[in-house]
């Protein structure tokens, strides 16, 4: 009897092409399936490893989420011994958990928490720039913070979403969004906790949310980006580095976080 | 009439083959002698640039000091602004003075700080794989606390040099060494503040006091290992990953820290 396993992931982005799989690209994917096969022994068919999302080149993640099944029960405790001792050092197995068949990484997700650390220096901390966005210019975190009520709810994303995105809908519910200044690390730090989000909607609304924060948008004018449904409105993209997948919520579990 | 110029240097050591000039290998002496040259429009002879001492591949530096001669004087705002600008993101100009033509970074040094940061867990944390040493059995900090004492002051460090080393005398004086414990990272710091240390000689220290932590070794036997003078009896180096230069001390600054 085969059985499914839940397995919460954390990894430095950098050197990935990101989580999915693409020819010829190291990808967190690609190294998760392997080595999840190697452990089965290689059976045919292979084993194939389902993420609760994608996450783009660069960027990190401290909770990513995936299910898989095996052949034959590994007990949890093994097989995360097991996946860390093949992984490389740039991913790791957090949380390893025997779950029913009916589980499902990408569409049991109740909502996902993405955390946006921007470094607000004129040039960026060495030991940062694959760590945080970069954003050179003055920063009023109050201007943020007056902006963020017309992001929150359920609305059309359409004006954040990038143009590869594959969504049939772009309307989302974000639940919140705070942001918090750290002045000694010179740090501005954005969460963001929704149901889901389309295909770089973080990054261009942190993009957008800087803009306001330096004075070059006004801090009510969120509304009409909104209203307009044209990618154009928004335009900037904050840099991968800066952003981290921190948790996958599901059912039973409000927040799965705190797990090394 | 040329100027000399004091830098204090920042570098994520990941992606340099050391501090010091190789053939063809990226090195932090030979980007900062290219950049310098360049800002200065490539004199003939080429200027030169005088580190404090050398680093090894992969460690870091929040604090390295360098200093180079300029044909022609720049004011130093003006000279932090174009390093920076010309240096890879891995690399950072934290301050630029003028000083006097008799300011030498290796040899008016009066101490150096390092500080050595071990991620002691099962597994290594992804994000901290390049910035600490990993020591994954358990460890007694109490024990390493008692040990330290015993290699504070002028001693013969013989037994704690790398056989590379070409120092024509082994004696060094330690001023202090600090152990700290961060258990919500699962961390332990070191901190070694001294006159100068040879090749490898705080690895090799802080490889021996996690042998004590772990109780591997006695606290009381450090004596024994100096008074023998033997690099086999310390035997083990920690990572170059957890190794931090923090500062480099010169008469009239007592500390240099806190610079950005």
């Amino acid at each position: 009897m085969s059985q499914r396993y839940k397995v919460t992931l954390a990894y430095d982005g950098t050197n990935f092409a990101g989580y999915q799989v693409q020819p010829r690209q190291r990808t967190v994917e690609a190294v998760l399936t392997k080595v999840v096969n190697q452990i089965a022994k290689n059976p045919v068919p292979a084993i194939a490893v389902f993420g609760s999302g994608r996450t783009d080149a660069g960027v990190h993640a401290h909770g990513q989420v995936v299910h898989f099944d095996l052949p034959k029960r590994i007990p949890a405790p093994n097989l995360l011994l097991a996946l860390n001792s093949m992984f490389p050092l740039d991913m790791l197995a957090k949380e390893v958990v025997e779950v029913d068949d009916d589980f499902h990484a990408r569409f049991s997700t109740h909502g996902k928490r993405y955390r946006y650390v921007v470094s607000n220096t004129q040039f960026v901390d060495p030991f940062k720039r694959n760590y945080t966005g970069h954003y050179k210019y003055p920063l009023n975190v109050d201007l943020i913070q007056q902006a963020l009520p017309d992001l929150i709810g359920t609305h059309d994303f359409t004006s954040f979403v990038a143009s590869g995105s594959q969504a049939k809908s772009n309307v989302r519910t974000i639940y919140d969004i705070t942001v918090q200044e750290n002045p000694a690390a010179h740090e501005v730090t954005f969460e963001f906790y929704g149901s889901g989000f389309l295909y770089n909607q973080v990054r261009i609304m942190v993009a957008t949310l800087l803009e306001v924060g330096n004075g070059r948008r006004l801090p009510d004018s969120l509304p009409d980006v909104l209203a307009a449904k044209d990618r154009e409105r928004a335009r900037e993209t904050a840099p991968a580095s800066g952003l981290y997948l921190e948790t996958v919520d599901y059912e039973n579990n409000v927040e799965n976080s705190e797990l090394s």
